[in-house]
Protein backbone atom coordinates (compact mmCIF):
# COMPACT_ATOMS: atom_id res chain seq x y z
CA UNK A 1 0.00 0.00 0.00
CA UNK A 2 1.76 3.39 -0.79
CA UNK A 3 1.47 6.13 1.80
CA UNK A 4 0.63 9.51 1.40
CA UNK A 5 3.16 12.26 0.05
CA UNK A 6 3.56 15.79 -0.90
CA UNK A 7 6.53 17.80 -2.25
CA UNK A 8 6.16 19.83 0.40
CA UNK A 9 6.54 17.40 3.18
CA UNK A 10 10.04 15.84 3.48
CA UNK A 11 9.42 15.13 6.67
CA UNK A 12 6.88 13.08 6.21
CA UNK A 13 4.28 14.21 8.19
CA UNK A 14 1.42 13.51 6.68
CA UNK A 15 2.00 10.06 6.78
CA UNK A 16 1.33 9.97 10.45
CA UNK A 17 -2.26 9.89 10.54
CA UNK A 18 -3.84 8.51 7.64
CA UNK A 19 -6.10 5.45 9.04
CA UNK A 20 -9.04 7.44 10.29
CA UNK A 21 -9.47 9.33 6.85
CA UNK A 22 -8.89 6.01 5.43
CA UNK A 23 -11.91 4.16 7.07
CA UNK A 24 -14.31 6.86 6.33
CA UNK A 25 -13.11 6.50 2.80
CA UNK A 26 -13.68 2.64 2.91
CA UNK A 27 -17.00 3.30 4.43
CA UNK A 28 -17.96 5.64 1.62
CA UNK A 29 -16.53 3.53 -1.10
CA UNK A 30 -18.31 0.42 0.34
CA UNK A 31 -21.67 2.47 0.04
CA UNK A 32 -22.03 2.94 4.12
CA UNK A 33 -22.00 6.42 4.10
CA UNK A 34 -23.74 8.52 1.22
CA UNK A 35 -24.33 11.45 3.00
CA UNK A 36 -22.84 14.88 3.68
CA UNK A 37 -18.67 14.87 5.26
CA UNK A 38 -19.01 17.39 7.76
CA UNK A 39 -17.67 15.98 11.32
CA UNK A 40 -16.32 13.10 9.65
CA UNK A 41 -12.61 12.46 10.12
CA UNK A 42 -12.01 15.45 12.12
CA UNK A 43 -9.34 17.66 11.22
CA UNK A 44 -8.57 16.26 7.77
CA UNK A 45 -8.40 18.33 4.73
CA UNK A 46 -11.73 17.42 2.55
CA UNK A 47 -12.08 18.52 -0.40
CA UNK A 48 -14.32 19.86 -3.89
CA UNK A 49 -14.12 17.32 -6.49
CA UNK A 50 -14.21 18.42 -10.15
CA UNK A 51 -13.53 15.53 -13.00
CA UNK A 52 -13.04 16.77 -16.56
CA UNK A 53 -12.35 15.42 -19.89
CA UNK A 54 -8.61 16.10 -20.80
CA UNK A 55 -9.60 18.30 -23.57
CA UNK A 56 -10.90 20.79 -21.21
CA UNK A 57 -8.75 20.11 -18.57
CA UNK A 58 -6.43 22.31 -19.24
CA UNK A 59 -8.41 25.41 -19.58
CA UNK A 60 -9.76 24.85 -16.00
CA UNK A 61 -5.97 24.45 -14.53
CA UNK A 62 -5.20 27.51 -15.93
CA UNK A 63 -8.74 29.13 -14.90
CA UNK A 64 -7.77 27.33 -11.26
CA UNK A 65 -4.00 28.72 -10.90
CA UNK A 66 -5.81 32.60 -12.44
CA UNK A 67 -8.08 32.75 -9.66
CA UNK A 68 -5.94 30.73 -6.65
CA UNK A 69 -8.47 32.26 -4.01
CA UNK A 70 -11.26 30.52 -5.22
CA UNK A 71 -10.36 27.92 -6.84
CA UNK A 72 -7.16 26.68 -4.68
CA UNK A 73 -5.58 23.22 -6.36
CA UNK A 74 -4.86 20.77 -3.90
CA UNK A 75 -4.32 17.95 -6.44
CA UNK A 76 -4.42 17.29 -10.52
CA UNK A 77 -4.27 13.79 -11.08
CA UNK A 78 -2.46 12.04 -13.94
CA UNK A 79 -5.27 11.72 -16.92
CA UNK A 80 -7.66 8.60 -16.36
CA UNK A 81 -5.83 8.00 -13.27
CA UNK A 82 -8.28 7.01 -10.53
CA UNK A 83 -6.19 7.69 -7.52
CA UNK A 84 -4.60 10.74 -5.99
CA UNK A 85 -1.69 9.72 -4.23
CA UNK A 86 -0.67 13.05 -2.93
CA UNK A 87 -3.98 13.16 -1.00
CA UNK A 88 -4.61 9.81 0.76
CA UNK A 89 -3.65 6.17 0.56
CA UNK A 90 -5.35 3.86 -2.28
CA UNK A 91 -7.90 6.55 -3.04
CA UNK A 92 -10.22 5.81 -5.64
CA UNK A 93 -11.93 9.22 -6.81
CA UNK A 94 -14.70 6.86 -8.49
CA UNK A 95 -16.08 5.82 -5.47
CA UNK A 96 -14.20 7.40 -2.30
CA UNK A 97 -16.75 10.35 -2.46
CA UNK A 98 -20.32 9.80 -0.56
CA UNK A 99 -22.21 11.48 -4.27
CA UNK A 100 -21.46 12.63 -7.35
CA UNK A 101 -23.48 15.48 -9.77
CA UNK A 102 -22.74 14.51 -13.67
CA UNK A 103 -23.21 16.79 -15.51
CA UNK A 104 -23.98 17.02 -19.63
CA UNK A 105 -23.06 20.59 -20.89
CA UNK A 106 -24.20 22.22 -18.34
CA UNK A 107 -27.00 20.66 -17.34
CA UNK A 108 -27.37 18.38 -14.26
CA UNK A 109 -28.21 14.96 -15.80
CA UNK A 110 -27.84 12.48 -12.53
CA UNK A 111 -26.58 12.26 -8.65
CA UNK A 112 -24.88 9.31 -7.91
CA UNK A 113 -23.01 7.68 -5.28
CA UNK A 114 -20.40 5.85 -7.71
CA UNK A 115 -18.78 6.68 -11.24
CA UNK A 116 -16.62 3.93 -11.76
CA UNK A 117 -19.39 2.75 -14.74
CA UNK A 118 -19.03 6.63 -16.36
CA UNK A 119 -15.46 6.62 -16.03
CA UNK A 120 -12.83 7.09 -19.09
CA UNK A 121 -9.31 7.09 -19.93
CA UNK A 122 -9.11 10.99 -20.34
CA UNK A 123 -11.01 12.11 -17.32
CA UNK A 124 -8.84 13.90 -15.10
CA UNK A 125 -9.62 14.70 -11.42
CA UNK A 126 -9.27 18.43 -9.48
CA UNK A 127 -9.61 18.35 -5.95
CA UNK A 128 -9.95 22.07 -4.51
CA UNK A 129 -9.42 23.47 -1.44
CA UNK A 130 -12.43 23.67 1.02
CA UNK A 131 -13.42 26.40 3.84
CA UNK A 132 -14.20 23.51 6.70
CA UNK A 133 -10.38 23.57 6.89
CA UNK A 134 -9.87 27.19 7.58
CA UNK A 135 -13.00 27.13 10.00
CA UNK A 136 -11.73 24.56 12.06
CA UNK A 137 -8.74 27.09 12.33
CA UNK A 138 -10.89 29.52 13.19
CA UNK A 139 -13.19 27.60 16.26
CA UNK A 140 -9.82 26.13 17.61
CA UNK A 141 -8.72 30.00 17.49
CA UNK A 142 -12.15 30.37 19.96
CA UNK A 143 -13.09 32.43 16.62
CA UNK A 144 -17.45 31.62 17.36
CA UNK A 145 -18.53 31.50 13.51
CA UNK A 146 -22.61 31.78 13.73
CA UNK A 147 -23.53 29.91 10.75
CA UNK A 148 -21.66 27.03 12.61
CA UNK A 149 -23.63 27.52 15.92
CA UNK A 150 -26.97 27.96 14.13
CA UNK A 151 -26.74 24.82 12.49
CA UNK A 152 -27.02 26.48 9.04
CA UNK A 153 -24.51 26.66 5.59
CA UNK A 154 -22.59 29.71 5.06
CA UNK A 155 -23.74 32.58 3.58
CA UNK A 156 -22.66 32.58 -0.11
CA UNK A 157 -23.18 35.46 -2.60
CA UNK A 158 -22.34 36.40 -6.58
CA UNK A 159 -20.21 39.19 -6.28
CA UNK A 160 -19.09 42.27 -9.17
CA UNK A 161 -15.33 40.37 -8.88
CA UNK A 162 -14.57 39.33 -12.47
CA UNK A 163 -12.39 35.82 -12.13
CA UNK A 164 -9.81 36.12 -14.69
CA UNK A 165 -10.71 34.00 -17.96
CA UNK A 166 -9.11 30.62 -18.80
CA UNK A 167 -10.31 29.74 -22.24
CA UNK A 168 -14.29 28.74 -21.96
CA UNK A 169 -14.13 29.25 -17.81
CA UNK A 170 -15.09 32.94 -16.47
CA UNK A 171 -17.47 34.65 -14.41
CA UNK A 172 -17.87 36.43 -11.21
CA UNK A 173 -16.58 35.53 -8.16
CA UNK A 174 -18.74 34.10 -5.23
CA UNK A 175 -17.94 34.56 -1.66
CA UNK A 176 -19.07 33.24 1.25
CA UNK A 177 -19.44 35.71 4.36
CA UNK A 178 -19.22 35.54 7.72
CA UNK A 179 -19.59 38.30 10.35
CA UNK A 180 -17.81 39.27 12.96
CA UNK A 181 -16.07 41.51 15.78
CA UNK A 182 -13.61 43.53 14.70
CA UNK A 183 -11.26 41.84 16.83
CA UNK A 184 -11.93 38.32 15.23
CA UNK A 185 -11.75 40.12 11.79
CA UNK A 186 -8.26 41.01 12.18
CA UNK A 187 -7.35 37.50 13.89
CA UNK A 188 -9.48 35.72 11.06
CA UNK A 189 -7.60 37.76 8.45
CA UNK A 190 -4.16 36.41 10.25
CA UNK A 191 -5.58 33.13 10.67
CA UNK A 192 -6.29 32.38 7.11
CA UNK A 193 -3.89 34.29 5.25
CA UNK A 194 -1.67 31.34 6.66
CA UNK A 195 -3.89 28.66 4.42
CA UNK A 196 -3.56 29.87 0.76
CA UNK A 197 -4.66 26.32 -0.04
CA UNK A 198 -7.93 26.43 1.69
CA UNK A 199 -8.90 30.22 0.07
CA UNK A 200 -6.45 32.34 2.13
CA UNK A 201 -6.81 35.69 3.22
CA UNK A 202 -10.36 37.11 2.54
CA UNK A 203 -11.01 39.60 -0.55
CA UNK A 204 -13.53 42.32 1.59
CA UNK A 205 -14.54 43.01 4.39
CA UNK A 206 -16.73 46.13 5.59
CA UNK A 207 -19.24 47.28 2.87
CA UNK A 208 -20.73 44.49 0.87
CA UNK A 209 -21.85 47.20 -1.90
CA UNK A 210 -17.91 47.24 -2.70
CA UNK A 211 -18.44 44.09 -4.17
CA UNK A 212 -21.61 44.20 -5.57
CA UNK A 213 -23.70 42.32 -3.04
CA UNK A 214 -27.16 44.77 -2.68
CA UNK A 215 -28.33 42.72 0.14
CA UNK A 216 -26.61 41.06 2.94
CA UNK A 217 -29.69 39.67 4.39
CA UNK A 218 -30.09 37.52 1.28
CA UNK A 219 -27.35 35.38 -0.02
CA UNK A 220 -27.44 33.61 -3.83
CA UNK A 221 -26.67 30.43 -1.89
CA UNK A 222 -26.63 28.75 1.75
CA UNK A 223 -28.74 30.37 4.36
CA UNK A 224 -28.58 34.06 5.74
CA UNK A 225 -27.12 35.05 9.20
CA UNK A 226 -27.64 38.05 10.89
CA UNK A 227 -24.49 40.99 10.56
CA UNK A 228 -25.35 41.83 14.62
CA UNK A 229 -24.49 45.85 15.26
CA UNK A 230 -20.61 46.49 15.69
CA UNK A 231 -19.88 43.14 13.60
CA UNK A 232 -18.70 43.99 10.06
CA UNK A 233 -18.75 41.34 7.21
CA UNK A 234 -15.75 39.44 6.34
CA UNK A 235 -15.72 37.70 2.78
CA UNK A 236 -13.49 34.78 1.79
CA UNK A 237 -13.56 33.87 -2.15
CA UNK A 238 -15.53 30.19 -2.45
CA UNK A 239 -15.54 27.04 -4.21
CA UNK A 240 -18.99 27.83 -5.28
CA UNK A 241 -16.98 30.44 -8.08
CA UNK A 242 -15.82 27.06 -9.72
CA UNK A 243 -18.65 25.42 -10.29
CA UNK A 244 -20.70 28.69 -11.62
CA UNK A 245 -17.70 28.95 -14.01
CA UNK A 246 -18.37 25.05 -15.09
CA UNK A 247 -22.39 25.63 -15.49
CA UNK A 248 -21.47 28.73 -17.43
CA UNK A 249 -18.36 27.14 -19.78
CA UNK A 250 -21.06 23.95 -20.86
CA UNK A 251 -18.51 20.86 -20.66
CA UNK A 252 -19.97 18.34 -22.83
CA UNK A 253 -19.03 16.34 -19.50
CA UNK A 254 -18.53 17.11 -15.73
CA UNK A 255 -18.47 15.61 -12.64
CA UNK A 256 -18.61 17.02 -9.61
CA UNK A 257 -19.40 16.26 -5.78
CA UNK A 258 -22.86 16.90 -4.63
CA UNK A 259 -22.37 19.82 -2.53
CA UNK A 260 -21.28 19.15 1.12
CA UNK A 261 -20.52 15.38 0.06
CA UNK A 262 -16.26 16.06 -0.23
CA UNK A 263 -13.49 13.77 -0.29
CA UNK A 264 -12.30 13.00 2.99
CA UNK A 265 -8.37 12.96 2.64
CA UNK A 266 -5.30 11.64 4.63
CA UNK A 267 -3.84 15.50 5.03
CA UNK A 268 -4.69 17.16 8.06
CA UNK A 269 -6.15 20.81 7.97
CA UNK A 270 -3.03 22.07 10.27
CA UNK A 271 -0.93 20.78 7.15
CA UNK A 272 -2.09 23.29 5.15
CA UNK A 273 -0.79 26.03 7.52
CA UNK A 274 2.30 27.44 5.00
CA UNK A 275 3.98 28.76 8.21
CA UNK B 1 34.74 47.62 18.20
CA UNK B 2 31.97 45.71 18.87
CA UNK B 3 29.31 43.87 16.32
CA UNK B 4 25.50 44.16 17.01
CA UNK B 5 23.93 40.86 17.77
CA UNK B 6 20.33 39.32 18.44
CA UNK B 7 19.72 36.00 19.70
CA UNK B 8 17.63 35.32 17.07
CA UNK B 9 19.98 36.27 14.52
CA UNK B 10 22.05 32.99 14.06
CA UNK B 11 23.75 33.92 10.55
CA UNK B 12 24.95 37.04 11.50
CA UNK B 13 22.61 39.22 8.77
CA UNK B 14 22.54 42.12 11.28
CA UNK B 15 26.24 42.79 11.00
CA UNK B 16 26.24 43.08 7.52
CA UNK B 17 24.61 46.75 7.12
CA UNK B 18 25.70 48.89 10.04
CA UNK B 19 27.91 51.40 8.03
CA UNK B 20 25.05 53.70 7.12
CA UNK B 21 23.25 53.74 10.50
CA UNK B 22 26.61 54.05 11.92
CA UNK B 23 27.62 57.10 10.38
CA UNK B 24 24.57 58.85 11.20
CA UNK B 25 24.61 58.17 15.16
CA UNK B 26 27.93 59.66 14.67
CA UNK B 27 26.52 62.75 13.36
CA UNK B 28 23.88 63.14 15.80
CA UNK B 29 26.30 62.31 18.50
CA UNK B 30 28.64 65.01 17.34
CA UNK B 31 25.99 67.55 17.04
CA UNK B 32 26.13 67.87 13.17
CA UNK B 33 22.56 66.55 13.25
CA UNK B 34 20.07 67.67 15.89
CA UNK B 35 16.77 67.08 14.34
CA UNK B 36 14.16 64.45 13.42
CA UNK B 37 15.33 61.05 11.84
CA UNK B 38 12.19 60.80 9.52
CA UNK B 39 13.94 59.20 6.16
CA UNK B 40 17.44 59.11 7.80
CA UNK B 41 19.70 55.89 7.15
CA UNK B 42 16.58 54.50 5.02
CA UNK B 43 15.14 51.03 6.06
CA UNK B 44 17.24 50.99 9.51
CA UNK B 45 14.99 50.44 12.67
CA UNK B 46 14.39 53.50 14.43
CA UNK B 47 13.18 53.37 17.92
CA UNK B 48 11.33 55.23 20.35
CA UNK B 49 13.80 55.72 23.75
CA UNK B 50 12.53 55.80 27.29
CA UNK B 51 15.06 55.99 30.40
CA UNK B 52 14.24 55.49 34.11
CA UNK B 53 16.13 54.92 36.90
CA UNK B 54 15.93 51.56 38.18
CA UNK B 55 13.47 52.12 40.66
CA UNK B 56 10.67 52.56 38.00
CA UNK B 57 12.09 50.19 35.38
CA UNK B 58 10.73 47.10 36.70
CA UNK B 59 7.04 48.63 36.34
CA UNK B 60 7.47 49.70 33.29
CA UNK B 61 9.03 46.69 31.55
CA UNK B 62 6.10 45.00 33.20
CA UNK B 63 3.91 47.40 31.81
CA UNK B 64 5.68 46.77 28.24
CA UNK B 65 5.29 43.22 28.48
CA UNK B 66 1.66 43.72 29.62
CA UNK B 67 0.90 45.97 26.55
CA UNK B 68 3.30 44.29 23.92
CA UNK B 69 1.42 45.69 20.80
CA UNK B 70 1.31 49.72 22.17
CA UNK B 71 5.22 48.96 23.78
CA UNK B 72 7.34 46.80 21.57
CA UNK B 73 10.15 46.39 23.72
CA UNK B 74 13.21 46.32 20.82
CA UNK B 75 15.82 46.54 23.94
CA UNK B 76 16.59 47.12 27.62
CA UNK B 77 19.88 47.99 29.20
CA UNK B 78 21.84 46.94 31.63
CA UNK B 79 21.57 49.12 34.65
CA UNK B 80 23.72 52.27 34.38
CA UNK B 81 25.26 51.05 30.93
CA UNK B 82 24.56 53.36 28.15
CA UNK B 83 25.43 51.10 25.41
CA UNK B 84 22.77 48.80 23.66
CA UNK B 85 24.67 45.66 21.66
CA UNK B 86 21.49 44.48 20.74
CA UNK B 87 20.69 47.18 18.38
CA UNK B 88 24.47 48.68 16.77
CA UNK B 89 27.83 48.92 17.24
CA UNK B 90 29.03 51.53 19.67
CA UNK B 91 25.84 53.44 20.34
CA UNK B 92 26.19 55.48 23.31
CA UNK B 93 22.60 56.63 24.50
CA UNK B 94 23.51 59.37 25.88
CA UNK B 95 24.26 61.39 22.96
CA UNK B 96 23.19 59.27 20.29
CA UNK B 97 19.47 60.82 20.35
CA UNK B 98 19.25 64.22 18.60
CA UNK B 99 16.85 65.63 20.79
CA UNK B 100 16.12 64.44 24.66
CA UNK B 101 13.01 65.54 26.33
CA UNK B 102 14.10 65.48 30.69
CA UNK B 103 11.10 65.45 32.79
CA UNK B 104 10.68 65.56 36.73
CA UNK B 105 7.78 64.52 38.28
CA UNK B 106 5.76 63.83 35.59
CA UNK B 107 6.65 67.61 34.02
CA UNK B 108 9.05 68.69 31.28
CA UNK B 109 11.86 69.91 32.38
CA UNK B 110 14.28 70.39 29.33
CA UNK B 111 14.68 69.71 26.04
CA UNK B 112 18.45 69.35 25.20
CA UNK B 113 20.50 67.30 22.29
CA UNK B 114 23.19 65.22 25.18
CA UNK B 115 21.99 63.95 28.61
CA UNK B 116 25.74 62.86 29.62
CA UNK B 117 25.90 65.25 32.42
CA UNK B 118 22.51 64.10 33.89
CA UNK B 119 23.69 60.27 33.42
CA UNK B 120 23.30 58.35 36.55
CA UNK B 121 23.88 55.11 37.59
CA UNK B 122 20.96 53.63 38.01
CA UNK B 123 19.75 54.17 34.69
CA UNK B 124 17.88 52.13 32.55
CA UNK B 125 17.17 52.71 28.94
CA UNK B 126 14.25 51.27 26.93
CA UNK B 127 13.88 51.34 23.22
CA UNK B 128 10.48 50.36 21.94
CA UNK B 129 9.66 49.78 18.09
CA UNK B 130 8.06 52.83 16.11
CA UNK B 131 5.49 52.17 13.23
CA UNK B 132 8.09 53.83 10.40
CA UNK B 133 9.44 50.10 10.17
CA UNK B 134 6.19 48.96 9.40
CA UNK B 135 4.69 51.98 7.46
CA UNK B 136 8.29 50.89 5.45
CA UNK B 137 6.96 47.61 4.49
CA UNK B 138 3.29 48.69 3.30
CA UNK B 139 4.95 51.37 1.27
CA UNK B 140 7.44 48.78 -0.49
CA UNK B 141 3.70 46.85 -0.98
CA UNK B 142 2.04 49.54 -2.71
CA UNK B 143 -0.03 50.76 -0.04
CA UNK B 144 -0.37 54.34 -0.53
CA UNK B 145 -0.36 56.12 3.37
CA UNK B 146 -2.50 59.57 3.35
CA UNK B 147 -0.20 60.89 5.91
CA UNK B 148 2.93 60.28 4.42
CA UNK B 149 1.49 61.62 0.80
CA UNK B 150 0.50 64.53 1.90
CA UNK B 151 3.64 65.01 4.60
CA UNK B 152 1.89 65.43 7.70
CA UNK B 153 2.21 63.49 11.30
CA UNK B 154 -0.27 60.63 11.23
CA UNK B 155 -3.30 60.95 13.03
CA UNK B 156 -3.47 59.94 16.45
CA UNK B 157 -6.23 58.94 18.97
CA UNK B 158 -7.15 58.05 22.87
CA UNK B 159 -9.15 55.35 22.97
CA UNK B 160 -11.57 53.64 25.48
CA UNK B 161 -9.07 50.67 25.55
CA UNK B 162 -7.61 50.18 28.41
CA UNK B 163 -3.93 49.17 29.17
CA UNK B 164 -3.66 46.25 31.46
CA UNK B 165 -1.55 48.27 34.36
CA UNK B 166 1.90 47.27 35.78
CA UNK B 167 2.65 49.05 39.03
CA UNK B 168 2.32 53.11 38.66
CA UNK B 169 1.91 52.60 35.13
CA UNK B 170 -1.30 52.38 33.34
CA UNK B 171 -3.67 54.55 31.01
CA UNK B 172 -5.62 54.43 27.98
CA UNK B 173 -4.24 52.91 24.74
CA UNK B 174 -3.12 55.51 21.87
CA UNK B 175 -3.17 54.56 18.31
CA UNK B 176 -2.60 55.51 15.13
CA UNK B 177 -5.15 55.31 12.64
CA UNK B 178 -4.47 55.18 8.46
CA UNK B 179 -8.01 55.00 6.37
CA UNK B 180 -7.32 52.71 3.54
CA UNK B 181 -9.45 50.59 1.09
CA UNK B 182 -10.58 47.03 2.11
CA UNK B 183 -8.54 45.46 0.30
CA UNK B 184 -5.08 47.74 1.25
CA UNK B 185 -6.17 46.75 4.60
CA UNK B 186 -6.96 43.02 4.72
CA UNK B 187 -3.14 43.01 3.03
CA UNK B 188 -1.86 45.64 5.64
CA UNK B 189 -3.00 43.27 8.54
CA UNK B 190 -1.03 40.38 6.56
CA UNK B 191 2.25 42.88 6.78
CA UNK B 192 2.10 43.85 10.04
CA UNK B 193 1.36 41.11 11.61
CA UNK B 194 5.15 39.97 10.64
CA UNK B 195 6.08 42.64 12.90
CA UNK B 196 5.27 41.91 16.22
CA UNK B 197 8.43 43.70 17.18
CA UNK B 198 7.02 47.06 15.80
CA UNK B 199 3.00 47.19 16.82
CA UNK B 200 2.48 44.79 14.73
CA UNK B 201 -1.23 43.76 13.78
CA UNK B 202 -3.67 46.61 14.02
CA UNK B 203 -5.71 46.54 17.05
CA UNK B 204 -9.26 47.66 15.43
CA UNK B 205 -10.60 48.33 12.10
CA UNK B 206 -13.93 50.09 11.08
CA UNK B 207 -16.14 51.92 13.22
CA UNK B 208 -13.96 54.42 15.26
CA UNK B 209 -17.08 54.85 17.99
CA UNK B 210 -16.04 51.03 19.12
CA UNK B 211 -13.00 52.40 20.84
CA UNK B 212 -14.46 54.89 21.66
CA UNK B 213 -13.46 57.77 19.30
CA UNK B 214 -15.65 60.45 18.92
CA UNK B 215 -14.54 62.47 15.56
CA UNK B 216 -12.22 60.55 13.13
CA UNK B 217 -11.63 64.17 12.12
CA UNK B 218 -10.33 65.39 15.28
CA UNK B 219 -7.48 62.84 16.56
CA UNK B 220 -5.52 63.58 19.87
CA UNK B 221 -2.07 64.34 18.48
CA UNK B 222 -0.76 64.38 15.11
CA UNK B 223 -2.58 65.79 12.06
CA UNK B 224 -6.13 65.16 10.37
CA UNK B 225 -6.34 62.76 7.25
CA UNK B 226 -9.39 62.35 5.68
CA UNK B 227 -11.24 58.49 5.25
CA UNK B 228 -12.54 58.91 1.86
CA UNK B 229 -15.90 56.90 0.43
CA UNK B 230 -15.24 53.20 0.19
CA UNK B 231 -12.38 53.60 2.91
CA UNK B 232 -12.32 52.04 6.09
CA UNK B 233 -9.92 53.34 9.01
CA UNK B 234 -7.25 50.80 10.35
CA UNK B 235 -6.05 51.17 13.87
CA UNK B 236 -2.86 50.32 15.37
CA UNK B 237 -1.56 50.47 18.91
CA UNK B 238 0.79 53.33 18.97
CA UNK B 239 3.84 54.12 21.30
CA UNK B 240 2.23 57.37 22.68
CA UNK B 241 0.65 55.05 24.60
CA UNK B 242 3.41 54.32 27.19
CA UNK B 243 4.27 58.15 27.02
CA UNK B 244 0.60 58.79 28.25
CA UNK B 245 0.85 56.07 31.11
CA UNK B 246 4.33 57.95 31.73
CA UNK B 247 3.20 61.11 32.18
CA UNK B 248 0.58 59.44 34.24
CA UNK B 249 2.73 57.51 36.51
CA UNK B 250 4.62 61.05 37.07
CA UNK B 251 7.80 59.22 38.03
CA UNK B 252 10.54 61.30 40.05
CA UNK B 253 13.09 61.07 36.56
CA UNK B 254 12.19 60.14 32.87
CA UNK B 255 14.50 61.08 29.92
CA UNK B 256 12.61 60.24 26.57
CA UNK B 257 13.50 61.25 23.00
CA UNK B 258 11.71 63.90 21.34
CA UNK B 259 9.00 63.61 19.39
CA UNK B 260 10.72 62.41 16.07
CA UNK B 261 14.17 62.68 16.95
CA UNK B 262 14.32 58.53 17.35
CA UNK B 263 17.35 56.70 17.50
CA UNK B 264 18.68 54.79 14.81
CA UNK B 265 19.52 51.76 15.23
CA UNK B 266 22.00 49.20 12.68
CA UNK B 267 19.12 46.42 12.74
CA UNK B 268 16.99 46.53 9.13
CA UNK B 269 13.34 47.01 9.17
CA UNK B 270 13.50 43.70 7.38
CA UNK B 271 15.02 41.85 9.90
CA UNK B 272 12.02 42.32 12.63
CA UNK B 273 9.51 40.47 10.19
CA UNK B 274 8.95 37.10 11.99
CA UNK B 275 8.11 35.18 8.82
Amino acid sequence: MTRPTRASDPGGIVQRAPTLAHGVRLKIRTGEWKSHTSGLADRHVQGNVVILPLSEAGDFLRFCQRNPKACPVLAVSEPGAFDLPGLGADIDIRSDVPAYRVWYDGELAQECHDVTALWRDDFVTFVLGCSFSFEQALLDDGIALRHVEQGLNVAMFRTSIQTERAGMFHGPMVVTMRPMTPAHAIRAIQITSRFPGVHGAPVHIGDPGQIGIVDICKPDYGDPVNVLPGEIPVFWACGVTSQAALLQARPPVCITHAPGCMLVTDLLNHHLSTF
